[in-house]
């Protein structure tokens, strides 16, 4: 809705994304109410504060689309293929020309699927198997072939062709039975367009087997989640802002590459990662910068685990004010509550400090203070326009 | 929204709606605020709370709508006739294969309509009709007829065929000429579809017109809102789940039957529905139960009349908690307030009781208190997703 309102100046936009932030209470406090977190209340005593939902009322969002929806793509329909999703979590990189897939090895007896998961082998000896594809099939018909091994039967394929792919050029049934006992199903193009990558695939699988076939348990390939990359417009595109991710887990910033932002492979912790920001956020206008741990905790259901993350987050925020952005955005993708052990649907605290706010409504950072802020319950997609909005990046709306 | 993502378990859900709960002040307080309501308060203290908006801003609903937001269906495409909504509240059956209608009595004289109500009579008088009616035109041409008794000149025909009927095959007009020394209007099918109601109706006209020839002033009949069963996904099919609607009043377990829901004839008040609701509500994976008054005074500008209504709510509270349901929902299809006689369009109080919920933010159960909420102010149609959402009832949206 603002592409046509974009104008170019020379702020810096920051998000800082606390994974998973949002929690719910036990004993009467949530993880972020029982945190010490001086600096984040600070922040939210003078910024503009709500809460944001990341999809929908009730809808409890995986990490696609709980960033889709930060980067201000609206989740519901920017959809990222499971195909994609596993090549990206695995480090894969994919383009306008790919096809990525879900791959399990798995055992085959006289034409049936005997396990789908070829009895879990230990992760060490299917990165050697991966690895051997990787040597034996680079590429088939003029398409070459990435392999990303995953833990332990899983593995991806990114298959690359030469031009950019029809839309429907991925519309491929999985090859996995679902069932044991049953044979592989065969891959059937549902559009014309899918033909080619069908024929591909099933060559794929076809050579996997001869490469396998003497393997005790992992001596076939079933594929799955055959996607395209999403068409959505790169975020230069969307804003005519220069992006970078700076996130140390390959799913966040292989997410921020497919909509265009540079997204360098970044080893260690949070400490690495604002290192790296430090020294490369001067060079773009918008910078994402990605804190894990905090959804980790709440995953394991460790109350005060995620309590004492969120508190070494609120200790990087006098670093990251250093950095003088004209605007910091501080939230979740989702919330996580370690009650929960899981992602869950509820709204995720919001913090944008900008030159040109209300502030003054909330006594510190958490879900029950932000009620109070002056930007409400609002949906994700909402927050770009608001950030831009502060940054003089949007021009007015007619006359 | 919610469909792909909905999984089965054993939670209970119950759904009690306060009919037109909603109020405005008088000497400072609503009805809600001036009601003795410590069970409801306690609720919402613990609960997630805020206010929920029927149709839109400003949109004041009729119930119909007002439910159908409750039940998760977006009442601006789910449109249900004014045939099926007069069928329904005089507690007719509706189904897939039939066609509703308005009718009145009416006066005629030399084929000019003289009076379009036959001067209001008594509804004794007219129920007679209505039942020679029946009697003496069970049908025409292999449709069964349905007559419903309505008051003074008012009584409602279900015309059911065969077999489903194709879309538009009601798109007919009234025979009402809206006016009085006018010609009934003749019935002119706007579609090919419609041809064969419009003929069966006409039919009807003439017969019943000769039926009521003599008498003096209720010899004629007009016909209006002719409507088809609307195409709205069943709530099994939408949620997954086996419903209950325990309601005395025809017209709301009507609607409930419209979407599938199970809606026995229950005789009495809130005490026989409560007392339904208890021998069953175990069978059904959702239970909606009705409490009518709190409508009625509203409607009868009878503020002290409404305040009670809602305490004696109130009373009913505990022994609804004691049915122990997973999610609670309490609120009010509408407000009306008793200062406006009739319906409104101001936001409805709201408490979702749940599992995962912060809690924590309100006094007391009001329309200012649930401003406070952390539910905020949303549309009715996000109340079904976060029931079940707090029942885990709903998948993860992506990876």
């Amino acid at each position: 809705m603002v592409k046509g309102l974009i104008q170019k100046n020379n702020t810096k936009i920051i998000l800082l994304v606390l994974d998973g932030l949002g929690g719910l209470p036990v004993n009467g406090r949530t993880e972020l109410e029982a945190a010490r977190t001086p600096n984040l209340d600070a922040l939210a005593r003078e910024s503009a504060c709500g809460l944001h939902l990341p999809v929908g009322y009730g809808i409890t969002p995986g990490s696609g689309p709980g960033h889709l929806g930060l980067f201000g793509y609206d989740p519901l329909s920017c959809l990222i293929g499971r195909g994609i999703l596993e090549a990206l979590g695995l480090g894969l990189e994919v383009t306008r020309t790919d096809v990525a897939l879900r791959c399990n090895y798995a055992t085959m007896e006289n034409g049936l699927v005997k396990d789908r998961r070829a009895g879990r082998p230990p992760t060490a000896e299917t990165r050697k198997l991966t690895e051997r594809l990787q040597k034996e099939i680079p590429g088939i018909d003029g398409v070459k072939f990435t392999f990303g091994a995953g833990m332990e039967h899983r593995f991806a394929l990114v298959m690359r062709f030469p031009e950019p792919l029809p839309p429907g050029a991925a519309a491929i049934n999985d090859s996995d039975p679902q069932e044991t006992e049953k044979p592989p199903l065969p891959l059937k193009p549902e559009t014309p367009e899918a033909e080619k990558v069908a024929d591909i695939a099933t060559k794929f699988i076809k050579r996997a087997g001869e490469l396998l076939k003497d393997q005790p348990r992992a001596n076939y390939v079933l594929l799955r989640g055959f996607s395209t990359h999403p068409r959505m417009p790169s975020f230069k595109d969307a804003y005519g802002m220069r992006a970078l991710a700076v996130a140390a887990y390959p799913m966040y910033r292989g997410l921020a590459s497919l909509i265009g932002m540079d997204a360098p492979a970044i080893e260690g912790d949070f400490r690495d990662e604002l290192d790296y920001l430090k020294a490369n956020y001067k060079v773009f206008d918008f910078s994402f910068i990605h804190f894990k741990k905090t959804d980790s905790f709440g995953e394991d259901g460790d109350f005060e685990g995620k309590v004492k993350k969120i508190e070494e987050a609120d200790s990087f925020i006098p670093e990251m004010l250093s950095l003088d952005p004209d605007v910091l955005i501080i939230t979740g993708d989702h919330s996580t509550p370690s009650v929960m052990k899981g992602h869950s649907w509820h709204p995720v605290p919001l913090i944008i400090k900008g030159p040109y706010v209300l502030g003054g409504l909330l006594k510190g950072f958490s879900e029950r203070e932000c009620l109070k802020g002056e930007l409400g319950i609002i949906p994700s997609t909402a927050i770009m326009s608001m950030a831009l909005a502060n940054a003089g990046r949007l021009k007015k709306y007619g006359a």
